[in-house]
C-alpha cells in the first residue's frame, strides 16, 4: 500500500493557514512554512508537515509565542546573541542567520548564538541561505535530552545537529546536514511505525547495554552517540554533541544539556531552568573574505568531481557526495509531490478540524 | 618488559637541539618543540617526539623549509589567509592561531585559513592557545590521504582532526579534540607494533570489506570514516572530514582530497599538485563577543560538573568529559616523566648520531 501523495502547494498552503490561525504575523507565517516544508521537500519527513501539529500543541501550552519580538541582546562586528523570545525556532534561526550574513558582508564572517528559542527544522535550510551570497554556511542547534554520553546511562544531550553549507560553481552545493548520533531520531520514529527492530549501536536500554529495540528512548533508554560504542568512537560522537550543546546554548545563555524543554508537549520543561528556552548556533563566512570566490568556487567542483567518480566498493554504484540524495529528492517531489504516512495524514485531518479548515 | 621513561626537559633539550641542528631560526625552534612535546605530555604518542625523525627526513627531501617566511596572503577583519612557505606546521599553525587570537581581539572572532604548511602537530594545542584569553579555539587540519569515503575503495581523506577548546571557570577547560575517523592512525600503529588485530570497522582491505588487520592501509586499503559503516553512520564521519578538508585547504589554497602530499618522505607527492602543501583552518572566538565571560565560564562549570556526575553503566565509574585524560596524562608525566616505546628510542639514537648528538 503506497502512501497518498500531496503536491507541494498544498501542503504548503496548509500550513501557512495554521500558522495564522495560531496567530503568526504574515511574513513569519510564510518564513516558518518555508522551512518546515523545506524537510518534506529534501525527504527528512520526520521534520516537515508531520512535526506541525507537535509545534501548535506547544503554542497551546504557551511555549511557543506566535508573535514573537525578536532582538538583539549583544553584540560585536562578527557576532551577537539573539533573543528569540519564544518564538518557532523556523522563524527566529532564518532572522539569527540573515545577521550573520550581514555581518560576514562587512567583516568576513559572522556568528550568531540564540536563546530562547524552539526548533528550527532541518539545520540545513540555514546553513544554505548563505549560498546565494557566495558564503559558507554553518547552523547548529541543541534539542531535547535524548542521548547518553559514553559510559552513561543517563540522558543529557539532544540529536545535536551540524550543518555546512559550502558554494561550488558548475557542482551544486556541499550540504552536509546531520545529527551528531548514529541515527537520527527520524529514523527511530520510521522503525517504531512499522514495528520493526533498529541495528544494534543505535539505542541503549536504561541500563546502557546495545538494544535493536526503536522504544527505549522512551522506556528509559536512550540514543547512542555517533561511534556506536567506545571502541568505534562513541566519545568522538559525545564531543561532537557536547560541542553543539555548548555553543548553541551556553555561548547564547539558553538551557543545555539536560535542561533543555522536550519538544514533546506532554512533557514540562524542566522546573529549574539554567538559560532560556533552546539554543542555536549559526555562521556565514564570506568565502573572498579568504580567496577570490571564482577559484573557490572552481576549486570546489574539483574537489566535487573527484570525490564524485571514486571507486566503489562492489554492489554500490556511486560515492554520496553530502546533499545530492535531498536534492535529488527535492527535484522529484516538486514534480511528482510528496507522500505522507496515513497517521500523519490523520494527525493533520484532526488539526485542520480543529481550526476549522479542510485537510 | 616496561618502556623505558625520559624526563620532560631531556626530550625537551633533544628536539630543540634538532630543530635547531636542521636551522630552524632559535625562537622556530623552541615553538616547534613546545607543540611536538606537548603531545608527549598528553598521552598522544604518535603525534610527539616519535614524529621527530619525519620531520627531519622531510626537511633533507627539501619538503619542509625550517626557516621559513611566513606571512599574510589577504585578510578581512575577522579573517586571513597565510602561506605557510614550506614550515614545520609546528610553526606554523601558532602563528596563524596569533593572528586569530588578534582579530578576535578586535573584531569579536578570527578565522585562519593556511596553506603551504606541513603536518602541525596535536590539534588541541593550537585550540587550547585560546583559552588564557577567555576565547573559544577551533583547530583543524587535513593530513595524508588514508581514509575512504563510505561505499569508496579509494584513500581520498586524511585522518583530518578537528579540536575544539572552550574556557571554563573552576572546572578544568573542555578540550575535545579527534580524529574524524572510527580510530586514529596512532591506534593502529601501536597495533602493528604489538601485532594485535584491529576490531572490525576500524580499517577495510583494498575490495572496501571491513578487516582487523591493522596493516590494511599499507596494502591498498584504507581506514574508515567515524560511524564505521553506512548502518552506523559512517557517511557522517565522511561529512567531519570532508568539512575539515574543505574549510584547510579549498578556503586556503593548499592541496586537497587524494592531492595531499604524504607525511612519510618515501612517498613522493602528486605531480599534479591543486594547491600548495597541506592545509590548516583555526579559529579563536572572544566569549564575551557573545556574553560576559564570567557568566559564560560558571554556565560551562555547571554544564561540565552535570554531565561529570552522569550516572554511569554498570563497569565505568565515570563519564569521561573532553580533556580529562590528556590533562590527567600531562600531570603525570611531567613528575613521571614520559616512556618512550623501545623502536621510537633505536630512532632517536640514530637520528642523534646523525648530527653528532647523543640520546
Amino acid at each position: 500500500m503506497n502512501d497518498p501523495i500531496y503536491r507541494y502547494e498544498y501542503l504548503e498552503e496548509f500550513a501557512l493557514a495554521i500558522f495564522e490561525k495560531i496567530g503568526c504575523p504574515s511574513q513569519q507565517a510564510v518564513q516558518a512554512t518555508d522551512v518546515l516544508l523545506k524537510a518534506d521537500l529534501r525527504g527528512i519527513d520526520s521534520h516537515g508537515i508531520a512535526r506541525l501539529s507537535g509545534y501548535v500543541r506547544l503554542w497551546k501550552k504557551n511555549r511557543v509565542n506566535s508573535s514573537p519580538d525578536i532582538r538583539v541582546l549583544h553584540e560585536s562586528p562578527s557576532t551577537a546573541v539573539v533573543d528569540g523570545d519564544a518564538g518557532l525556532g523556523l522563524v527566529v534561526a532564518p532572522y539569527a542567520m540573515e545577521i550573520a550574513i550581514e555581518k560576514a558582508r562587512k567583516v568576513g564572517t559572522g556568528w550568531v548564538a540564540v536563546n530562547n528559542s524552539n526548533h528550527f527544522g532541518i539545520a540545513g535550510y540555514h546553513a544554505m541561505m548563505a549560498l546565494p551570497h557566495d558564503m559558507i554556511g554553518v547552523a547548529m542547534t541543541n534539542a531535547s535530552p535524548l542521548v547518553a554520553p559514553t559510559f552513561s546511562v543517563e540522558r543529557l544531550l539532544g540529536t545535536n545537529p551540524i550543518a555546512v553549507a559550502i558554494p561550488a560553481d558548475k557542482q551544486p552545493a556541499f550540504v552536509a546536514d546531520f545529527a551528531t548520533t548514529t541515527a537520527a531520531n527520524g529514523k527511530l520514529e520510521i522503525l517504531q511505525r512499522k514495528n520493526q527492530a533498529a541495528p544494534l549501536g543505535w539505542v541503549q536500554t536504561r541500563n546502557g547495554k546495545s538494544s535493536t529495540d526503536p522504544n527505549e528512548a522512551k522506556m528509559g533508554g536512550a540514543l547512542i552517540p555517533l561511534g556506536s560504542d567506545r571502541e568505534h568512537g562513541s566519545h568522538k560522537g559525545f564531543c561532537l554533541g557536547a560541542w553543539v550543546d555548548i555553543f548553541s546554548s551556553v555561548l547564547s545563555g539558553a538551557n543545555y544539556g539536560p535542561w533543555v524543554p522536550p519538544f514533546v508537549s506532554f512533557l514540562d520543561p524542566p522546573s529549574d531552568p539554567v538559560g532560556k528556552g533552546i539554543g542555536h548556533f549559526l555562521g556565514a563566512m564570506r568565502v573572498d573574505a579568504f580567496r577570490p570566490a571564482a577559484e573557490f568556487k572552481t576549486n570546489m567542483d574539483t574537489w566535487i568531481s573527484r570525490f564524485r567518480i571514486a571507486r566503489t566498493v562492489e554492489g554500490e554504484d556511486r560515492v554520496v557526495i553530502p546533499g545530492d540524495p535531498e536534492r535529488e529528492m527535492e527535484e522529484l517531489r516538486r514534480m511528482e509531490g510528496i507522500p505522507l504516512n496515513p497517521q500523519v495524514v490523520e494527525d493533520l485531518k484532526a488539526l485542520a478540524a480543529n481550526f476549522n479548515l479542510v485537510f
